[in-house]
């Protein structure tokens, strides 16, 4: 079988180059299938930490670049100035073919606009979009769009509904997606002219549409793909990013109120970190960039070792899902 | 000292006539001033809940409507069917100076169009807005608009902050309340184009505008003010509803994973529902909707007696509070 190739981007994440050196060699401790990982950047920087974490008998590979984007940088200025960026000298990589998949815990607005340059939108794909794995009370539920199209129409809504929709049924192994709207009420008549337009799209459509939900439906698992605008899914994505903290307080302050209750912390506080840890967006393998010639997953900034071994897990299906021709075929029905 | 005379909405909210009767019976157990309540609706109904539940000696009188919006009605056409609805009934004794307040638990659409059609917005408020107050790590939030107003433009959210800012500054009694934006990012150049305009708009102004926030900032009670968009604040508010249900869940799965944590569960559980009780928005006192002519408070349309209880409390604070006259005097400041 052939190896699945894998770059990661592995500067300008907030954790440094080594988080993401550590994660390739931790793929390998228990892997899901045959994988070669391309690390991208500073050779000097990324060699050094391969040889101290004693990752150098594995199939990991180092491919130069000279520069790197930060997170402070504008993502457009940024890819004009330095086209030997490790994103960039990543995503052409791709582009040529010496790699299947890009993976990057840089700057998301660099990698999404890399991307794009690069790789180009697939034929009919208005826009592409930021999905995110949320965990809920059940499975995980795809959300989209994450905060890539802010101000979106009612046609990106409906092609967002589709990525997401392929993304469940060929990445996720589900059948027949539960596609639902995000609303400010669940009548088809509510919400602004754009949702109201996009549900009757999404209603007229071969997806498995089972109507709008609201902002309590989030946390049930109930649906499989979330359809919304970027600015709402983007609020909704950091709300989940704080959750875990919140959580933790609650709990926190609920022991401390009670004197009794401190006899209860020590036995309970490992159930609640697995607990916890589930509630964790950043834990779930980071969020695919749907609608582009390639395969590409964009990481939260601060993601540990953890959290890229589990996106290079999730990038390896991903790749054997052949995800795009489905996109491809199924966006073709709705383009004139 | 003059009595408050506050009208209540008795009927159309999900839990029936009952819950509303017993919240203002509740209130003269530990009341905060004089007050009067103007129980709204069917006078069979409310005088045999006010006799079995003790309430005939109480500064409590009836108000006869001979019909209720409900639920599942459209709003401004309900309105129009039914002149005589305790809504509208409650809307015109205010209107008419017979009350200084009405609080309603019934069809949020129905009490905004009554509140607008009889009352009318103050002069230079563009769109009146339901606040909620919701509970954070720290005080509670003033997060407006909550789905009043889909598509907001950006002087609608510099009015929002305004009208959120003197709410805080007078009826919560906060000095320079922190007013911020929600958007997409910190940056003041993040976000649609309408959220931009609306960040120059706030900081031009003569308010406390600390900038924008996040998702991940809602819990925290660092602002005193969150401007949003209707659309993505009902979202949120709704998000705020699940939230406890969510937490609780989440608390049980963790004791539940451990056979030894089993044994803190009857310790512990008292606190929990202490610290869950904080989380319910709904026990937070109603909704206020800010820029009408007059003083409507908007409940959860299953607020138990001790929710009307507390908006009571709270109504008669608002109306001491002379909140309106200090609205209009800073509208007009942005006012041609």
């Amino acid at each position: 079988m052939d190896r699945v190739k894998i770059a990661v981007d592995a500067m300008g994440s907030d954790l440094g180059a080594g988080e993401n050196v550590q994660g390739a060699i931790d793929y390998f401790s228990d892997s899901v299938g045959p994988v070669e990982i391309v690390l991208v950047g500073d050779e000097k920087i990324i060699s050094s930490e391969l040889e101290q974490r004693g990752g150098m008998n594995l199939p990991i590979s180092i491919l130069h670049a000279g520069s790197v984007i930060t997170m402070d940088e504008h993502p457009a200025k940024a890819l004009r100035a330095k086209p030997d960026s490790s994103i960039i000298v990543a995503m052409a990589a791709h582009k040529k073919g010496l790699v299947d998949a890009v993976i990057s815990a840089g700057s998301t607005g660099a990698a999404m606009a890399a991307a794009l340059v690069v790789l180009k939108p697939i034929p009919g794909i208005l826009r592409p979009s930021i999905a995110v794995l949320l965990p809920t009370l059940k499975d995980v539920v795809v959300l989209l769009d994450a905060g890539a199209n802010l101000d979106s129409k009612p046609e990106h809504l409906l092609q967002f509904g589709i990525m997401g929709s392929k993304y469940c049924e060929y990445v996720l192994n589900r059948e027949k997606p539960r596609v639902s709207l995000l609303n400010v009420g669940a009548e088809e008549a509510k919400g602004t002219e754009t949702v109201q337009k996009a549900h009757k799209l999404l209603a007229d459509s071969e997806l498995n549409f089972i109507g709008n939900i609201e902002g309590m439906d989030l946390f049930t698992g109930d649906v499989d793909v979330i359809v919304c605008d970027g600015f709402v899914g983007n609020v909704i994505l950091k709300i989940y990013e704080s959750l875990k903290d919140f959580v933790t307080e609650v709990i926190q302050r609920a022991v401390a109120q009670s004197s009794l209750a401190k006899l209860g912390t020590s036995i309970l506080k490992p159930a609640f970190s697995d607990i916890l840890i589930q509630l964790d967006y950043s834990k779930q393998g980071g969020a695919p960039l749907l609608g582009v010639e390639g395969t590409v997953i964009i990481c939260h900034g601060n993601s540990p070792a953890k959290a890229i071994k589990a996106t290079i897990r999730n990038t390896y299906y991903r790749v054997k899902s052949d995800l795009n021709k489905h996109i491809a075929t199924s966006i073709k029905d709705y383009v004139e």
